[in-house]
């Protein structure tokens, strides 16, 4: 496909003080970033300096694993609500784009219209969503267990479609706001959404202006069956974790179908796989502070929260330590998170570790770690860009803000030289960075 | 009663350009208001310099009324999320406190105790959370018609329990965050709250650590049966609706009677009665001020609205100009809200209006309005504190800035020099400059 400008686009998707099991622990990291402020604002304005094209929150509405082993070693117990952490980083950062995780079953598509709304202009047009179902946390809202995964993305559809058509309730002109006629609205510039679905019903208008850039960016990060359909029809940033550059060109060709058979054009998505970089001034150097992280991590308590994450009903920390894993078969059905336990039964099919091995290839989240020298890391994204596996990353960073200081101090500036990333912002808003087009209004083509 | 250090306390209860129907046309007025941050930017750090307690944000879930009449003149078509709005203050103001108003009826406990969690940290102690049921919106959330009054305060009470357990989930001093032990919590200060009530079902915890203050500050607005009920055993400052000195004791006296039986010292709950100045040098100027105000509205729409708000039958705007408004009898029930109803009932049988004179009466949305000199509105604060019908007030400005810039630069030097009001903060958190107690963790007496 066309490479359109040849450059890279680069997400930041960050959580607490980094995205490694062992992060909040490492010398360098922040172990306090998910209850001060001043450590995101610093994050946010090196990513800004980096030249990213946003900051990616992530999110979940639940603590998870209980298990007191887990709960005591682990960071995930403490986030930011997203929602409330980005538009204070709204206003200390100018380019940056702040795309927000939300998930569609644990809230109303009125509530998030509307704050995304909000957050687009606080921002000036900088806002994107993170469309998830939410991979936990119905026992926190009035389900007794999570709610099944094909009900997840039926309801997150219709949720789509409340909310942008809640966007689309007035015209880009609709306020004239004329102190000396005293029309404040012209009211054929509205329209009223009237939906009546199956899991809403949802009157409009909504009370909030059109978002500046109409819609605020969509991304998705479900690579399920479900999760590519909903993507194919509605996201503009697909956030995967792909291993290897087979699968990542697999999934992007896959992605390029179902898009061309929902009559959009190539232009409109752009798919970002997930990368966890390790940055040395030598391969050696990389390698030594991998190993430092691996360290930092409680194996009993990062396999039984794998475990859960998992679902599939093997209790990995109990298994021997130098045998390797062996799946269940028949493999039990997940309601959780069906992309990402994929992921991880692809992974043990293919490589056939043991669990520790497993853990250490699965420090990030199931992102693919990339353990090297700037050199060496430009030269697999370039790979994967060049290869038609992804139109950038959306990079996690092992610990904050050791990993982001490195990957900004050294690894953008080598993407700069190779051409292959800007040296400054293009446009004002996140669409216009990423070259994605503005969402004019269905009702009013102005 | 005692009245601490015989200082008011003042909020500011701010909404798009202004408290009046005429607001946004005023010439003085940012008609921007609802979607240009700088506005409220300015807003805060004016607030700020005149040290006022706190900015409370006023909210709605709907549009309401969409007759093209009201509409177009109108300017509550669009507001700010103020969960948006207010984390981005909280980065350019340091001591002002951040009060939003969030309802009960359309949103989910765990969501709204992360976000306050979350905006507590993030100002460093100045959230509150201004707990409403909703006036208007269950069109937008999947209700065919609003939902009844008396099922809105049953659901609130629940809501509020669940709220308040959530902020308990942890120990302040839960997590240590030790790299050396490897201690991110201590499992043992960790409390699952296991609600299962008649409206809600929630496992917790809260993934968001202990609010700074405890709880944030808990304001309410409910005036009825139902909310004074509510007030009594939740609330910390009570936002109310007076228009008179009498009934502005009798109110501050009924609360303290509920609040003694509910087992509640005097010193934990303030009255902030409404209060719209408009400041003029000399009274007549006040006077030509507020004139100029009242010409700026449309009287039809504005009666329309008010029809639409009383929601008692009565079409305002069809009555004849010169008649005093004439009551049902009996008078129907309304759904919406019984407590503001009750004040514009009292104020027709009291002073029987013409319908053009009752909408000048109820100008700033029916909380009291004050027009004169910075002397006269002084006498008249210190009169109610001192009588003991109010602990301070919340201000409504009739247009912003202009109104606002007058109270700050012209009422508050006053209040200063006759010792009714503080000249810096004495505190850091807004509960230690409202004089409100820290509120100790349930579980763990610390």
């Amino acid at each position: 496909m066309a490479r359109r400008d040849g450059r890279l686009r680069l997400g930041a998707f960050l959580s607490g003080a980094g995205a490694h099991a062992g992060s909040w622990r490492h010398p360098q990291a922040d172990a306090d970033a998910s209850i001060n402020f001043e450590r995101y604002r610093h994050y946010a304005q090196t990513l800004e300096r980096g030249c990213f094209d946003a900051l990616f929150l992530n999110d979940n509405v639940a603590v998870g694993e209980l298990d007191p082993r887990v709960l005591r070693s682990s960071a995930y117990s403490l986030r930011w609500d997203p929602l409330t952490l980005l538009p204070a980083l709204a206003v200390v950062t100018r380019h940056l784009g702040l795309i927000a995780t939300a998930n569609t079953s644990f809230n109303e598509p009125y509530n998030i219209a509307r704050t995304f709304a909000s957050l687009d202009h606080l921002s000036a047009g900088r806002a994107g969503w993170n469309l998830v179902t939410g991979l936990i946390g119905g026992e926190n809202f009035n389900h007794a267990a999570h709610v099944s995964h094909a009900d997840r993305y039926a309801r997150a559809g219709e949720f789509f479609d409340v909310v942008t058509g809640l966007w689309d309730s007035w015209a880009d002109d609709a306020f004239p706001l004329d102190k000396a006629s005293g029309t404040w609205l012209e009211t054929a510039r509205m329209r009223v959404l009237d939906h009546q679905g199956e899991h809403f019903r949802v009157r409009g208008p909504l009370n909030a202006p059109r978002p500046l850039q109409g819609w605020p960016v969509i991304a998705q990060a479900g690579s399920s069956e479900a999760g590519r359909a909903l993507a194919a029809r509605s996201a503009e940033l697909v956030f995967t974790a792909q291993q290897t550059l087979t699968e990542g060109r697999a999934f992007y060709a896959d992605i390029h179908q179902r898009l061309a058979l929902a009559g959009r054009p190539p232009q409109s998505l752009l798919v970002l796989p997930g990368l966890a970089p390790v940055v040395g001034r030598t391969a050696s150097e990389a390698q030594e502070k991998h190993e430092q992280l691996q360290a930092l991590v409680d194996p009993e308590a990062a396999l039984k929260a794998l475990s859960f994450l998992l679902d599939i009903g093997i209790d990995l920390e109990r298994l021997p330590a130098d045998a390797p894993v062996v799946l269940p078969d028949p493999l039990p059905l997940t309601e959780r998170h069906k992309s990402r336990q994929q992921l991880v039964v692809d992974l043990i099919r293919r490589e056939r570790p043991t669990a520790r091995q497993l853990l250490a290839r699965l420090g990030a989240g199931g992102h693919r770690l990339l353990v090297g020298t700037p050199g060496q890391i430009v030269e697999e994204m370039a790979c994967w860009f060049e290869e038609g596996a992804a139109d950038g990353f959306n990079l996690l960073f092992t610990h904050l803000p050791g990993g982001l200081d490195d990957f900004v101090g050294q690894v953008v500036p080598e993407l700069q030289r190779v051409g292959l990333f800007r040296r400054e912002y293009e446009g004002r808003t996140l669409r216009e960075n990423l070259g994605l087009r503005y969402v004019p209004n269905r009702h009013f083509l102005t």
